[in-house]
């Protein structure tokens, strides 16, 4: 297969540095194009950005020139990692440029024609690119808030075996997902914050959307009502999300256990490299899943789901991890295009 | 008034020194007598203590000898903060021989004649203890696990003011609730741990029993559901619960802010020492409360009540706050030693 | 006494806010000034500030209207937390306009006509006020980088009895000495930065003006070398810094044990408020002091100092530690103006 | 090469269970015994241990039984994790039965004929291991102390270049490092604990039998003083130490930092499996290394070296951090085995 030439918007910044890194060594994808604000337009990559995470700069990366993002790019497709503030325009512009757009910013995620895709939640969504009206080669696809990652893969299996119609989450939140410099430690050492601007609300629409069902047209969201409360811990990596659960029919502990083991990603057998072996790790070890300890698991694309039981109130309780910053955010959105790049929806374009 | 002479019992436990160090300079009570298991009888207090503050021994107990629990002493009433492996018989024992037991243990709080107490939510509890059978002088009344009393204190006003009919919570609590030396560094540095033995029960049972109605006879519980989630998180004191509530009537957001704020304490005017100034405190801005910046409100005896808002699947959200080693522990069982000097049902036996 | 007028500089940053809240109350000093910059200029304080510590702004300064630093401001005294970058010319401004300041900047510290101040180690340093050619009423009082504070204090008595040649520390800081939002929380959760810029060269050199001889007319630094080395530590309050000392003269560790105990601070008797009762709080306990258990010693005012033995290699070794924003910041500052007034040299301008 | 039978003693504690993790699919090492204390005899190992890290047990040691340490073991090597309250007598059983015991406890460091061994910095002193006495196969062997083995490697080069006589040390230690349940939350949290029982004796006194020089029959200690502060930190894994070192003969700070890079591991070209790439990282950012984000160099094999510059009372100063469980305990006493079995003494004996 021909390798792709990828871009990343906001390469500077927290998400960006993560594209970064998980794209070091693709067997699909080379990065060729680093973009961010006219402030590091014009440096070396190297000297452009604050290196978070103490590690070296993959070298492939370190001496690319930062050209201002909006600029034109001789790539195949963009990673954006953008700050909302500017990421609408941008993004927009680059998929009337012919070029594929794989965004985690929020701004397009909720529009009609925009697929909010998990792979292996809703893949038949990547339907609505069609109905995008881009130029051959143009889109825009974005991945779903951090918090709502979790959640939603816990939710999938269920939605498939039971139906889910009320949701209660009360999310425990990494630091990492605020960015860098993100929440100062005066904040959050030693301390709970149960507040996230702007969370709740995501979490609280987002699901209901990847959870729609597609008909090939529009996608009709899922009939059920989400109340979210956000908190950020002392956590670094690691959103992890304690839910209650409203089922369409009852079912019992052992039913719901079983329906989560048994779901089968539909990724199974496609090959693509940022695919876990395992979608969800299901757990009987009340005192897991943790953060610290799960949360790398399949390379940070594992959801791991523990603490399955009866809830007095609604139906079934439950609690999911997911790595915040790999599977909710670059990683998801890497999968993503991989995704759409087995359907033949992203392909080399012509070199200039 | 006439001073009470007071034992603390599980003297050297964590719960033991929160009562040495609260009943230091304590207006009506003295600390005259410390008893612990065999292994520290026979020491002086200083010399059989791991003084976990880093602060300074009351010089009134440091030179104190250890007495075993269970042996006869010459004191009004024991405050309890044995180890529910033992505190049981050895409770029961001390109220056989006409001494008031106040009793931070889990073991008699869910008995029928037992009143599981706090002054401000269920004072008319307390008339429970005639039906004890005891020796004159001689009761057991408790307080309720640490977790319970920061959620029952939000309840309460909605109770009153709407009915509740089911809760959903999530709580996020201190390492210190664990005792001493408690949670191991490397289980919760940096890390969320999705349970803890036993803890949800209980917040799942007492709150009915201490919001339910006493007609003299017996307390029939509120009849209510709720479901906790309890995870242990990095925070050193301060237990932070994240509620949804349906309530036995709508209420807008607006009414609920205005029960929480019209809540009169049934305390106030009592001049109780440790009752605080404000026993709930509410706040509308949407940061807090957080643990770390308002536990130590009212000398952490005052709840911290946020974060009030709809909820798409029940009726009302709210955050709330409790100082678990004071309010949820040894203060509340002094608190209620207050109460019941007040009532006239604990009062100073013949000096022997 | 007449209260004093007193403006504060940098009001709304986190040093600022400090101040405020000491002066909360303060027996002689009234804020009756609050300036900042420009942003902020217009705005009611309680508008204008980010208020960092979670409880309630005193109401006696949140409604003060905020005023730019540098104009002319009806006090009698400004503290000042300004920032470095700006702190220099604006705080001479107020000198030359008859004001006494008493600055937590480090721009004049260093200089020859100023002292650099703690009141119980070098209160004769204060004569230098009278060579630096201000109109009456018109001063510059600085007070240490936070860091150099704990480790002075606790070298003074071994100055005094056995001189001081060498000195090798390494601290542990504290997040908040870097001020608001200051660490990112993805920097220090879990971690240790082994660098502070600018803090290593200001440990070396500002001990030996502080421990200098003032002959009447200047100071003559202290004879000695310090070699430093500073480690931010994920710890809220309190710095420690571990230190080996080369003395002037042999001495066993029960002889600097009894210099320490026995340093008798000058400020004993004179009745200055926010003078701690022990300046120096000598432990043999081998865990303390630490951080979090001891930094609010003495109203975070005192100095501890533990783990005084022999050194291998120079000849002494302790450990001492500070509460960096109280003793080693606004604390220090408010006690450097108690001298000052009880020395005659700050009193009340004339009404304007 | 034949593979050679592994047993780990104190196989369920934390060091123990090190061993497990960095032995699975080991390419010359098989775990075929696991030994414990009594309590844990008979039991699977699966369920015998308190497995601390989250992930799974690596299947070919979860189901081996435990047997009781100081029987005897079908295996050609073990790995000793023992506690030192029993290791003692139980690893010299091992040794007079042919075993060779590569231990991680300090009982037999200091004995005059025992190894206390860095591979690329003593090999030369297993030739100690002839002067044991032991039947043919039986030998001890032993790895230093945690807090050692960073500052030992960084001095290394210093000392084969110019001479090292004096060293003044401050360290900031990992939780891991006091095993598990190790530290309590309450401890540690926010905090800093400047001591570490019995810590400080090792760190001044085995370097020098490391550093020292072996002639065939003795090893003499290098002649130098070393003078060291152990603190403990809220930091999972990872000791960090502040050096100061008095050289033999004066050098820059550029020839320092040349000797610590030239230095060349003698293992280079060995394959020892265990050997990381790089012995020692120097760094010349200011804010690195990091326990954090660096202690996992060279799989926590590599030593971590910065912040070399000039001291203003001895000569020199750096910045050391290792994996204290990894190089620090059981990586190095694995890589300890590999040498040794390369230097052809460790081999398999013959199968029962």
């Amino acid at each position: 297969m021909q390798r792709l030439r990828v871009g990343i918007l906001g390469a500077t910044g927290a998400v960006g540095q993560q594209f970064v890194r998980l794209l070091e060594r693709h067997p699909w994808f080379d990065v060729t194009a680093v973009a961010a604000s006219a402030r590091s337009a014009g440096r070396r990559y190297r000297d452009a950005v604050q290196w978070i995470s103490g590690g070296a700069i993959p070298d492939s990366v370190a001496d690319l020139e930062v050209v201002e993002a909006g600029q034109s790019l001789p790539v195949d497709l963009v990673f954006s990692g953008l700050d909302a503030s500017v990421a609408g325009a941008i993004e927009t512009g680059y998929a009337e440029a012919g070029v594929a757009v794989l965004s985690n910013a929020r701004n397009h995620r909720m529009k009609p024609d925009v697929p909010l895709l998990i792979p292996e939640v809703n893949p038949d969504h990547a339907g609505l690119i069609d109905r995008q009206g881009f130029p051959p080669g143009g889109m825009i696809v974005t991945n779903p808030n951090c918090a709502t990652v979790g959640l939603v893969c816990a939710l999938k299996p269920l939605v498939d075996a039971f139906g889910v119609e009320t949701v209660q989450v009360t999310t425990m939140q990494a630091v990492s997902g605020a960015g860098y410099p993100g929440v100062p430690s005066l904040d959050i050492l030693g301390n709970v914050i149960p507040f996230i601007g702007g969370e709740e609300a995501k979490v609280e629409t987002e699901p209901l959307k990847i959870l729609g069902r597609f008909d090939g047209e529009v996608v009709t969201p899922l009939d059920a009502r989400v109340s979210a409360q956000c908190n950020r811990v002392p956590v670094l990596d690691g959103h992890l999300a304690s839910a209650s659960i409203g089922l369409g029919r009852r079912a019992t502990v052992a039913e719901v256990l079983a329906a989560l083991r048994a779901f089968r990603s539909p990724l199974h057998d496609l090959g693509l490299p940022s695919a876990p072996e395992r979608f969800l790790d299901v757990t009987e070890d009340d005192r897991y899943p943790q953060p610290r300890r799960h949360v790398d698991a399949g390379g940070g694309m594992t959801v791991s789901v523990g603490r399955v039981r009866a809830c007095p109130v609604l139906d079934v309780r439950l609690v999911a991890l997911v790595h915040n910053t790999v599977r909710g955010a670059a990683g998801g959105a890497i999968l993503n295009a991989e995704l759409l790049v087995h359907q033949g929806r992203i392909r080399a374009r012509n070199q200039p």
